[in-house]
């Protein structure tokens, strides 16, 4: 059985991705999850990871690092993972490789956090300009394959990539177009969504690094966490 | 045929990865190359590329953005993309990715510029703990594939994915332990990125922004354009 290391869900986006896309394909795993050190996690995340980060993916001896690489790990293996249509998947990866290494400010400003719901303080222009990207792209993928997922008719590995960015956009109520608004909603919907959340909420930990960032953010609205 | 787009040669180094693969790997493509602007590209390379980036391949109508993506494209259709054998490429998606999103002191710090040759005014500890990093990376693939290249006997695309690395070691002097050494003098041996040095060397644009930002990072020692 697969064994995925992920941190604290309230927090992790980058564990997100690979949990929710084995969840929704009902791909079986253990899940193991190592809390976020105050300071730096570095050195005990070494302890699974080459690269001192979540999430990793075991496979017997094997460990596999980097979201992207685990979902064409688990590609190889599974289907469902990328779209079956050829222009779809290559969209897919397109977009997929697009969230893997940018929207930088999206990922600065508003830092993944399940359970609150934040007025950011002053938006950077970096960010409003990858907004408008994240509509365009989203719009894109929903007209061309016809939704109501990002490339096609079932959730795949594009909509796992993007799937933090749909908490995001309820923490920080980031406005965008209206299919981009009713693609949120679906994502959010799912029942693997609905459990993550239901983990974060429920998770007995705060980071003080995470929480301090979050509140330098803006106005704190809510807190659905009882552990304050 | 396919199209490649790309930038600068002795600039862009996200250009260099699908173009090496495809050379070394002899798969024909027409490359289409677009100089930066002064300030930003973002603008004039919107007419290809959805991100405003390079590289972005066409395949007839079809457009493949992000490097990543674009090599993934290309393993569906090629052999020898990715090594054959599996933990092999475990590995090497693993380390792609890792490259892909990471090493980002050493991408702005070390801007690659094919021709010149830096000696770096003020490494930072993020720096000096990525090439840390990067030599354990490469020793442990050389090692456990049985080198020369990071994933086995073949150039494959993990190798392509960090031969801008080998450029910035070459430029900045970097320090590596003996088999890293080795590894980078293996990439820039090789004939494909010898063309690809040649043809930087000739080009007879200079973009001011990448000119001030190397001058910025420490001496110039050594420029080997007649472009001056």
């Amino acid at each position: 059985m697969y064994r995925l290391h992920i941190a604290n869900k309230n927090y992790s986006s980058w564990s997100l991705r690979p949990w929710v896309l084995m969840r929704h394909l009902e791909i079986p795993f253990e899940e193991q999850l190592t809390a976020f050190d105050t300071g730096s996690s570095w050195r005990s995340f070494r302890a699974f990871s080459p690269t001192g980060k979540v999430p990793c993916l075991e496979d017997g001896e094997r460990g596999i690092w980097e979201s992207l690489a685990i979902v064409e790990y688990l590609a190889e293996r599974h289907a469902g993972v990328w779209p079956r249509d050829e222009a779809a998947r290559a969209w897919a990866r397109s977009a997929s490789a697009e969230m893997h290494a940018g929207f930088g400010a999206l990922r600065d400003e508003c830092p993944m956090n399940c359970a609150a719901r934040v007025r950011l303080s002053s938006p950077s222009a970096a960010l409003e300009q990858e907004l408008e990207r994240l509509d365009e792209l989203w719009q894109e993928g929903l007209s061309r394959f016809g939704g109501p997922f990002l490339a096609g008719a079932d959730f795949s590995a594009v909509d796992a990539f993007f799937a933090p960015v749909a908490f995001r956009v309820r923490s920080f109520g980031l406005e965008l177009g209206e299919a981009s608004r009713v693609y949120v909603d679906t994502l959010l919907d799912l029942p693997a969504m609905r459990q993550w959340d239901a983990d974060a909420v429920a998770e007995p930990w705060r980071e003080p690094g995470h929480e301090d960032d979050l509140l330098a953010r803006g106005t704190l609205l809510e807190d659905r966490r009882e552990n304050g």
